[in-house]
């Protein structure tokens, strides 16, 4: 990299303490040595699960999104809870959203959805040998699932249905995992710290 | 769909109006009729265009993002002004951060990045006949610009060096595209209202 791109704090407060969201203003310095604020959501993360059968169908939800009026389709996902380990964390929303365990767990990839002002992150796992049960979904929580195959998902994503972003990611992983062009190999998320491509 | 999951509003208010950020904070009624609060980001949409030369490779931006102290590889993007045309905005965004005009729009996608708590919308460009010419980047903007092929970029994807999410699903339908198995064929974005697939 040529130019120094970086932004530097000075000092910063919660200039917004909701009921959900928590607004962080820093004041920083630009890498030209000006002034200027970054208002941004802290958000703790969240899991995102693709749950993949035997005969390669995908188990989905349809939810209502408040902010866009809206029923959305998307793979299950989920708050992280403090402390919570990413993987303990996705077992837990699978079941509570879905009633579905899984006896086969692999971390995909960590994906920033908002990245100009939320420091949110998810974290996409492939859930496999899934056995049903019952589904125990938080008070005011409604959804309800349904199963698709990868070409009928890639579909909705290029004529327009699904457009959430967890879910047209996760799809386009999955098309990559079924056709043996991407493993699913690493067991735990990469380091959160680091970007570095392992080559 | 079976359940009636649509979440009805009672009243609300602005509940944070910041330097950049504005919450709306509604009172609503969650299908079995009991209350709950919403509180999200109104957000004005953005686009994101993928310029892609002659010779398939691909410009990006290397650009510093605070919320997550980090530099990110991103595909040019920026906010919509109020009451802007959504292509024209395209258009604007790249010549500002790169320079570059194109003689060759295509629409490709929306896509929702965070349905929980904003109501933003990216709409996705394909820029293709590029021309270089010199950038003219708002007061406060650093960035640096970079040329990578569709190959490389997926790499970057799966090895985790790639982590916004309209960079990740724009290096996808790059793919789609230069594989010629998905054809941007329309011209104007789809209908904001509506999620019905043509068939």
């Amino acid at each position: 990299m040529g130019m120094d791109l970086k932004e530097t704090r000075i000092d910063g407060e919660v200039a917004f303490d909701g009921r959900f969201l928590k607004v962080t203003r820093d004041r920083i310095t630009l890498p030209d040595g000006a002034e200027t604020f970054r208002e941004f959501i802290r958000h703790p993360g969240a899991v995102v699960i693709l749950p993949l059968f035997d005969d390669n169908s995908v188990l989905l939800e349809r939810q209502f999104r408040y902010p866009l009026d809206k029923v959305f389709i998307e793979y299950p996902a989920g708050k992280i809870d403090q402390g919570e380990d990413h993987l303990a964390c996705a077992k837990r929303e699978l079941q509570e959203e879905t009633g579905y365990t899984a006896s086969n767990w692999d971390f995909l990839c960590t994906i920033h959805n908002a990245i100009a002002y939320s420091d949110e992150h998810l974290e996409l796992y492939l859930a496999r040998g899934l056995t049903a049960g019952p589904a125990r979904l938080d008070d005011g929580e409604f959804l309800e699932t349904f199963r698709a195959t990868v070409p009928e998902l890639l579909e909705m994503v290029s004529s327009g249905q699904i457009t959430d972003v967890k879910t047209v990611i996760g799809t386009f992983w999955l098309e990559k995992i079924i056709a043996g062009n991407w493993a699913p190999g690493k067991t735990c998320p990469a380091p959160v710290t680091t970007a570095q491509s392992p080559s």
